[in-house]
């Protein structure tokens, strides 16, 4: 693991970081409390299509993580987004159409991200600042899938925040699949009036997942207008299985 | 205004009251903090066919308003049951099998019922201990089957807390032509598994309700169900828009 950079603001340490795998290096953010020794659980979070590891809502999420919540924060780029391209994510449409492509084309692609992630996982809980075991997981859209499939594979997934996805697209045997191996606590969320991924099909993943302690909030409105109260919601959720 | 009983328990003063309306007594329990004389809106609970005003989780709610949440509470039974009954509501059976032949048959039950609430609220917000203006209403089941009409109907409700219930049953025309007209704040209850009112039918409730701010909260589960979580999530929504 190798440190690139680190901030320091309200509380709040974020570091960039590059985590090794298999001869490729997954770029990072983690965000940990400032001068606060204390191994706390961690929140994978997953951004979605066009976005970043260090876009608007992951860094706000991860920061009310840290300050409000006694959690740690950690975020990966997506395959073709951020700093996995070669102008730094900061062409959005291009990194969607890009993962649109891949989503449809290569098979490998989910199982590559799952591998990411526990190589991830694995990285921040050697740092004595992060506590072993025990972790959430939270992602919307393109965070779902991935998300999904690494809450089914990996058992310290603990509780999960998941959503604006169905069991729609290229890939929607595999969610099918992979839906009934999670078996933590989830808020699933939907848009009502999702134009990317039809409320019905939603339904179908909220269904099909295998948690007994699940709840699903939905909203009107479309696929990218989840209102503030549901990252406030996910906060306390993610806190509530995990803090303290 | 009658009052007939008062009790005092942690704080809480819940009296026993029976509002006159056109010649007929309407069988009311209010409670409202004890030795604050401050007024605190007021928010209207509706029980669900088979039980009463004074069930353990109308009493729990009530509770939870007034000792948490800043707020005072009214409940009043519904036709044919509690203190509407010649045995006083001690079987929920017999409650249930009248409700349903009278929601069937009686064209006039739900405007009664709404003139019912409307007289009721207008008592309780004479007294100096409850505010007057802004209330909220929360009613499942049978309590949204009244609560819905009476949300439509009364500008003073600025919250609601509605759901267990669908555009179906005998007045389903009747929550056709009244969704619409709800305006305020809702948070819609829904759970997945529901035997009696099928949650597609309860999506189409929710799709008619005319308010902007709504939000709903679906959990696996038969209709009676309904986890801890969704009382607690109810109090602090109702609390949020009318408390402070």
């Amino acid at each position: 693991m190798h440190v690139l950079d680190e901030v320091v603001a309200k509380g709040v340490r974020q570091r960039r970081l590059d985590v090794e795998r298999d001869g490729h290096r997954v770029p990072a953010l983690l965000w940990t409390p400032d001068g606060d020794a204390g191994p706390r659980p961690v929140v994978m979070l997953g951004h979605g299509a066009s976005g970043s590891k260090s876009q608007d809502y992951i860094v706000a999420v991860a920061r009310t993580l840290v300050r409000h919540h006694g959690l740690s924060a950690v975020a990966i780029d997506g395959p073709v987004h951020g700093d996995r391209r070669a102008e730094a994510g900061t062409d959005g449409d291009a990194a969607f159409l890009d993962f649109a492509a891949r989503w449809s084309a290569d098979d490998t692609l989910i199982d590559t991200m799952v591998a990411d992630w526990r190589a991830t996982l694995d990285a921040v809980q050697a740092l004595p600042e992060v506590a072993g075991g025990r972790c959430g997981l939270w992602g919307l859209s393109m965070g779902t899938i991935f998300g999904l499939p690494l809450a089914a594979a990996e058992p310290r997934v603990a509780v999960a925040v998941l959503g604006l996805m169905g069991i729609a697209g290229p890939t929607k045997e595999r969610f099918a699949a992979d839906a009934p191996a999670v078996r933590c606590p989830v808020l699933f969320l939907v848009q009502w009036n999702d134009e990317l991924f039809k409320r019905e099909r939603a339904f179908d993943l909220f269904d099909a997942l295998g948690s007994t302690d699940k709840r699903m909030h939905a909203h009107p409105g479309r696929h990218a207008e989840v209102p503030a109260e549901e990252f406030e919601a996910s906060a306390v959720f993610l806190a509530s299985h995990l803090a303290g």
